[in-house]
Parts: structure tokens; C-alpha cells; sequence
């Protein structure tokens, strides 16, 4: 009985459109909410204190392949995401909800596997499990998830505090995610044509467990604070490198320089990376799931962070109308853009 | 690669059987955390007050049925439904958050169909839409909502407060949305078999609404207040009654007995129940989705409820020995079960 005479696929305007064009006549009713929409957290205000509400959707098929991802992984995985994301407001994940869609494909066993895996998280990072919804799916798994985090108000760091000359910062190395991502669905092709040669998984433990057992850096939220560093913004590394640095750029309204040659990868990934004739920088840039966390300082504080190995400078904070920049290993400048791969613009 | 031994199938445990399960082995690490799985909403502490949270996830062809429900009304349901969640604690809604996972079968006119549907909601019940996820689904549509409330330390009410010869209420009345329902069901058959067939929905406005377009009991609270009335336990009725007097009784470690006579119902529930065959207590006990609040309240707080045309009394609290049970119009005693239908035991 639903009728509309246009139609517009979501396709044309992708994800990122389609969520500027939904939320863009949003109206807020309570002074209590001091940000909603577009950052890694909304932040809500209650007696002096902030309270920090993130929420995520894991779709099978979309997010997670089941035919690799062992369920207590993606269990672990799926809360250790969403305690990114309130690391990246500088604050502490405190509680979390889970919701579940199940067909009847999956038995109650495999279901224990799933929470199993969310309750290690939970325990690993001392976040209660409070609440959710457990329901049947037609199809497939889907993993609904919120997480609520406090954080003292002057602590708080949104995406979009950065000031020109600020550094641009990131902790560990990035690509191991996605380099684990390739390892996993080259033996899912190998198994397909021949199901009974064996995975073929050794001597990539490092970037598999950074694909399947991702941890939030919730360290670097105290180690901040005992350095006395207060990032000018944040984000956490979930779509890659360049759509993280984009966010930060638009909503800051700056522009950045990124240097090729400072992005920290680990030795396995970039080997792996030229095995599988990957670029190594596209694969730190695009590849996501890394879920180390990207942020701003302002100079002064380059003391309290330099030579620590947590922590790497990748860059600076430019004028808004230098755009955001990668300079290559050669010194040319590129236009980052959030798509990588083929979306490249030389100028 | 996911392999277990045994298989145990969803459907032995059932949707409560299988949250009990799964959540018994949760173990709280934050002093924060007042209440966790098991009530309405999760209650956490933050500086003196009480944060409400609550999570929820409707799923295509499992909650709701697009062949008669329009986006709009849909999008209005899902916040509804959940800021009843916060009602059901005697607390106030504030912020929400939405995830969606759509097929590219929808459009972005049908997205912004749904989100104007809960814009729509979030303005009438002053709730602030706060955040969320926009993803792909391989099938269907799926909405994931969790919604934040507030209330003072000392108002919060649980299921678990009744107390042995506390009386019994709801407000509103009941029954409606279950059989606007057996409407929309009964055109829907009509209109497979011959789609040049209008539908007929005329004459059955109220208990459509009900259906379509339920609203949360948000106006109960101040008025509780206002009575100075503070409910023992209180839950929302979203599954039936029957299934929420269970939830009240088992939780508080009691029995009750409800009155057939006593439930609420409007006369065009009844009249369609009996156009339907169906028998119209059976509706109230197992229809579910009247969004209505149900709760208990000290015996010395009667004067203060009775002939309010919000609340009826439908009956009382006794000892758990005694089961929770239903007098019937004909002075017998049946034992309430969740199932309701074919489930009667007589005693």
C-alpha cells in the first residue's frame, strides 16, 4: 500500500549521503543533549557529568562472513567496535545493550559462541552487558549494539576541534586489518574450488587477529591524560585512514597535510600487502578496521608525545583551502578522498 | 569453519527461555550499573540521578508486514514502542538512537518515509534522535532503536516491587491493536486473491490507530505524580497481558488474580473479536502491542484511582503460592499462562 511516484536509489547517494540527507532536519527538544548526530558518540549532559551513547548495526553478509568469522570472534569484535567509539570521544565505555536477529539456521549452541565472545569483551574491558532484544530473523544474523560511556564534560573531544598547525596523530600501524581481510578470503576462494585442502593460515597471526579479534584502545584514554595531552578532536580508524582524516577535516573545517612515509605498518602487513600486489599506503588509507584511534594536538604538546611508541605523527592541520592532502614518498600532494582505490585525483 | 558437537534448536527455549539462557553468566563490573538485563530498561546511576536505557529490534517479515504498513506509520511505531520502554520504568524519554539496515529493494524516498515517521514521533513524545547506523541488509528491512531516559533516584519502579494485596491496574484499554490486526490481515487475504479489490477498512478507525499507530503512556507519568501515586512495579503491555502479569508475578515472587470482568475494553474490540470468532478476553490476555501500562499499587492508594477514566482496577496481588490466575466471568479459576490461546490450563 506504500506508493511514491519518484525513486531514488540509495545507491546515489551512499552511505554517508544518505545519513547527511535523513538527519538534516533533525530538531533537538532537550537542553541535556549536547551533541546528537556526527560524531563517534552522541553526548548527553546529566548533573555535570557527560554520558557518552554510540550504536552500531552488523549485518551478515555485509560486515561479517560466517564461512571465516568464527562467532565468539565476531562477538568479541562486535563490542570491542563499539567501545572504539567511546574511546574516541575520550571517554569510558561503562555499559552496552545487544540486540539479536536469528534465523532458525542457527542453533542455540551457536548463538552461546556469539555471547560468549561479547561477554570476554565485556569482561576484557569491564563494560555490563544491561540489556537487548533477542528476536528471529527470516534470514541471516544481524547484531544490533548500543554503548553508553561517561566522560568528565572538560575531557570530552569531538571530531571537530582542530585548529590549523595542529599534528595529526594516529596509535599502532594500520592495513593489518584489511591485509587479514585478504588472507581470509583468499582461502575461502581456495576452499570453495577444493574443500578438502587445508586453510592455509599460517605466519599471518598478526594481521588475522587484527581482522578477527580487533582490540578497542581504551589504553590510550588514561595514557592521554597522564601525558597531560588533550586531543584538539578524535576519531577512531573504522573506514581507513583518508575517510577518517575527511571527517575530521570537514567538520573542523581545516585541511591537512598526511605524509605517505610516516603512516605506521607493520612489517608483516606491508609484506603481504606486495604478495598480494597491493599498495600498502591504499591499504593503511582505505582499508579500515583497524579501530586505532586518529587525533589532533596542538603543537606545544609534541614533546609529550614524540618517540612514544604508541604513538606516531602522520602529519598537520592546514588552511581549509589547501584541502586535505597526502604528500607521496615522492613529494607529490593528493587529494585524499574516502573511497581509495581508483578515486585517486593527481593535481 | 564454526563447528559444534551438539545442536540444540532456538525454538526448544523460545524467545524468554533463550535471553534467560543467555544471560545468566553476565557478571557487573561498574558500581554504576543499578539494573541490568531483565526489567523495561537498564537503570544506571550518574551523579544522583538514574539514566534509563532501553534497546529494541523490529525486524521485516518478523514484527511488521509492509504490505499494509506504511513507512510513516512504522518509523512513528518504532519510537513509540520504545519510549514506552522508558514509560514502563516511570521515567522520562530523552534521547533515542536509530539503525537501519535496508535492501536496496527501498528507495530513498521509502527511507525518508520511515525517518519522517520518526521524526514525526520524536517531536510529539520531545525525544532527541541522537545518533545512529545506515547499512545494507541482503533482505528486508531491519530497524535497531535504543532509547535514553531520565528519572529521579526515587521513582524509578521495577517489575519486581509487588507486594502480596497490592492492587492490579492498567490504563487504557485493551485488546484494539490485536484485533486491527485480524483487519489488515483479513484485507491483506483479500487482496492476494483479487488485488482490483479495495480494501475495507472502513468503520474500523480506532482499533487500525491502535495497530498502526500506537502511542506511549507518556501522559501516566505526570499524572502518577500528580496523584502522588508511586506504582509498586510497572510494565508496558507490548506482548499481552497475560505474558505481562507473568513477568510482574515472577519477578516480584508473587501470585495475583485478575478479573475477566474488569479488563478494559473498548465495545468496537469487541464487536470485531466476535465478528472474528475470536474471544475478546483471549485478545487483551495475548494480542499484545496496546503499548498500555500495567502496574500495582499499594491498597492505600485506591482513593486516588478509582473512577479515573485512565485506570481500571482489574485485580490483586497475592501470594506466589496461590499462582497467578484468572477469575472468569463465570467464577472460575484458570491458571494465566504467556501463550494464551490453546494454553488454558483448567484448574
Amino acid at each position: 500500500m506504500f506508493e511514491n511516484t519518484t525513486r531514488t536509489e540509495l545507491s546515489q547517494l551512499g552511505e554517508f549521503g544518505l545519513i547527511k540527507h535523513l538527519t538534516e532536519h533533525i530538531t533537538l527538544h532537550n537542553s541535556s543533549t549536547i551533541k546528537g548526530v556526527g560524531d563517534d558518540a552522541a553526548v548527553i549532559e546529566q548533573s555535570g557529568k557527560f554520558t557518552l551513547l554510540s550504536t552500531d548495526m552488523l549485518v551478515e553478509g555485509v560486515h561479517f562472513d560466517l564461512t571465516y568469522v568464527p562467532l565468539k570472534h565476531l562477538g568479541y569484535k562486535a563490542i570491542a567496535v563499539n567501545v572504539s567509539d567511546i574511546c574516541a570521544m575520550n571517554g569510558t565505555a561503562r555499559q552496552i545493550t545487544v540486540s539479536i536477529a536469528v534465523s532458525n539456521r542457527f542453533s542455540i549452541e551457536a548463538v552461546e559462541e556469539l555471547y560468549g565472545g561479547m561477554l570476554m569483551a565485556c569482561d576484557k574491558y569491564k563494560v555490563d552487558l544491561v540489556g537487548g532484544d533477542t528476536t528471529t530473523s527470516l534470514s541471516g544474523l544481524v547484531i544490533g549494539l548500543s554503548v553508553l560511556g561517561e566522560a568528565d564534560k572538560a575531557d570530552v573531544v569531538y571530531r571537530s576541534g582542530a585548529q590549523e598547525k595542529d599534528l595529526l596523530v594516529v596509535t599502532g600501524d594500520l592495513g593489518g586489518a584489511y591485509m587479514g581481510l585478504q588472507i581470509l578470503e583468499r582461502e575461502k576462494a581456495v576452499y570453495k574450488e577444493n574443500p578438502n585442502v587445508q586453510p592455509d593460515l599460517e605466519g599471518n597471526d598478526y594481521i588475522l587477529e587484527r581482522q578477527l579479534k580487533p582490540e578497542a584502545r581504551v589504553d590510550i584514554i588514561p595514557l592521554l591524560k597522564s601525558l597531560d595531552v588533550k586531543p584538539t578532536s578524535m576519531i577512531d580508524i573504522s573506514d581507513g585512514l583518508a575517510s577518517e582524516i575527511l571527517h575530521i577535516c570537514q567538520q573542523s573545517n581545516v585541511g591537512c597535510n598526511l605524509y605517505e612515509d610516516k603512516i605506521p605498518m607493520d612489517s608483516m602487513t606491508v609484506g603481504r600487502a606486495h604478495e598480494f600486489k597491493l599498495d600498502p599506503t591504499i591499504c593503511a588509507l582505505s582499508g579500515g578496521e583497524d579501530y586505532e584511534l586518529l587525533f589532533t594536538i596542538n603543537q606545544k604538546d609534541f614533546d609529550k608525545v614524540k618517540n612514544h611508541p604508541d604513538f606516531t605523527v602522520i602529519g598537520h592541520i592546514t588552511d581549509k583551502a589547501c584541502g586535505a592532502n597526502m604528500i607521496t614518498r615522492s613529494s607529490s600532494s593528493i587529494e585524499l578522498t574516502a573511497q581509495g582505490w581508483d578515486a585517486f585525483i593527481k593535481k
